[in-house]
């Protein structure tokens, strides 16, 4: 619980900030960091069937996401010189979305490919939300970062863990833990996901 | 009913205008009409559960978008003099949705933070999901016109005036005649809400 | 379910072209390859009420739109030439998304409006879902092709059929080589369904 909503919390930061490089009013501030930080747990509990989603009816959770967002609207300026600092708690926010969303769809008995798919998606569906709402591709569809791959692997070995009867709260934070660190070092060392491969079936030049 | 029937009209020409604007051909400009009328309590429904959602399941709600869309494409040149009174009539379904949205969400037993975030969103759910599929920044986002505002207050009433046992066809009339004049009065005055503040943490100049 | 699994791989193929011609990463082009062939059933699910939806649960129907997103991503620049015969498997991937939907609408008891509904969103849900993430406005809307009016047309069909108790496996196919064929011979003959009627309420020119 105070995994998911410190979770929430550092998700909406940057829908907030999205919000704020927008020029949006408080409003549009406060429903960007609303969508970004509970937008992927929205998504998951609808496919789910856990209606009404957590995200728009636990008040700890729409209370993180609303702080986030005020906080942005008021201290944006100090903030935006911490980007360093974001990426790294966005990056604790995916990695703790991704073993929460995995094992709530195993709750849920959706069956291992389900289950994949809505840990992966609780991870970016709250980017996913914010990059539409402000008209842009999203990034993680856009850049090459790796982003959206720890969250599959993360997802698939909570769903193996899941499988062999061995995913409980310390095997889950060891996850958490493996999921953010591949993030940062993934950063670190500026690695990136192949492109459209070239190789096969071009038309030879003449 | 006759009341929401109105709204999802009402809500609907700005759909079919917008379609009419991207010189969409019949099909995209009912398909627009609808998604306007009806997108907000399309997601409302999904979001506490009631399925098969009415914007699609009820043939009155389905004729009434169908037919403002119809009107539009039809008799469009006549009707963007009018737009002043789209303005209006879009303020009316504004304040009726949300009632109806937050009404139907404590019906629905979704608790106090749910129903007022699915009136609101009820309310500005048809424009926003409009938005997206011209492929621009939601105009509520954007603008910084109180629509949202109005909306949230509207809907928080609603849910307070539910939880004290006293909403109902009066007072929830009463309401809706509180929300459209807040919204048209802020139209009238050019109120905004403020856009993000820039007093605190900011860089002193050197 | 075999017809199913090849209109999803279908549907996926023009997904994935376009998440290429963005110059997306592996996992961008799996994403989209995913949305597209998978997006109409995915929201058809969600609005009859179908949790989880199949488009994550079913691993037939996943690991054909991954497959296509595959094939795509290492010999696209091979496919990019047979253009023409991706057209012409989205055509049949249409038809067969239109008339499945329509027939599990009918199955899942949401009333002939809703049956309606579900089969047109199934069939163009897919590539709507595809443009919005690649931020363009939807080529089901923006073209004049008649795409949706296939789609609308055979869904009603099928509806027909079905509240006359005629809808079986030979109707059924029946009407998939229909909604194919007017697709195609739409095509070829270049029609397109009308833009925004210009003959009522103008302004006289002075």
């Amino acid at each position: 619980m105070l995994f998911e909503v410190a979770a929430i919390f550092c998700g909406a930061l940057s829908g907030g900030l999205a919000g704020v490089r927008k020029n949006f009013d408080i409003f549009g501030v406060l429903l960007l960091a609303w969508a970004t930080g509970l937008g992927g747990g929205l998504l998951r509990d609808v496919l789910i069937g856990d209606i009404p989603p957590v995200g728009i009816a636990d008040w700890r959770f729409v209370t993180a996401a609303l702080s986030a967002g005020l906080i942005i609207f008021f201290f944006h300026p100090g903030l935006q010189r911490m980007r360093r600092a974001v990426v790294v708690l966005d990056a604790g926010a995916l990695a703790i979305f991704v073993v929460i969303g995995a094992t709530k769809g195993i709750q849920f008995g959706v069956g291992p490919f389900a289950a994949v798919f809505v840990g992966m998606l609780t991870g970016i569906g709250g980017g996913l939300i914010r990059d539409l709402l402000v008209d842009e591709v999203p990034i993680v569809l856009r850049e090459r970062e790796l982003y959206a791959i720890p969250a599959t692997v993360g997802a698939t070995a909570a769903v193996v863990l899941g499988a062999t009867g061995t995913l409980n709260q310390i095997t889950g934070i060891v996850l958490v833990v493996m999921i953010f660190g591949l993030r940062l070092v993934s950063l670190k060392l500026r690695w990136s996901a192949p492109g459209p491969w070239q190789g096969f079936g071009r038309r030879r030049p003449r």
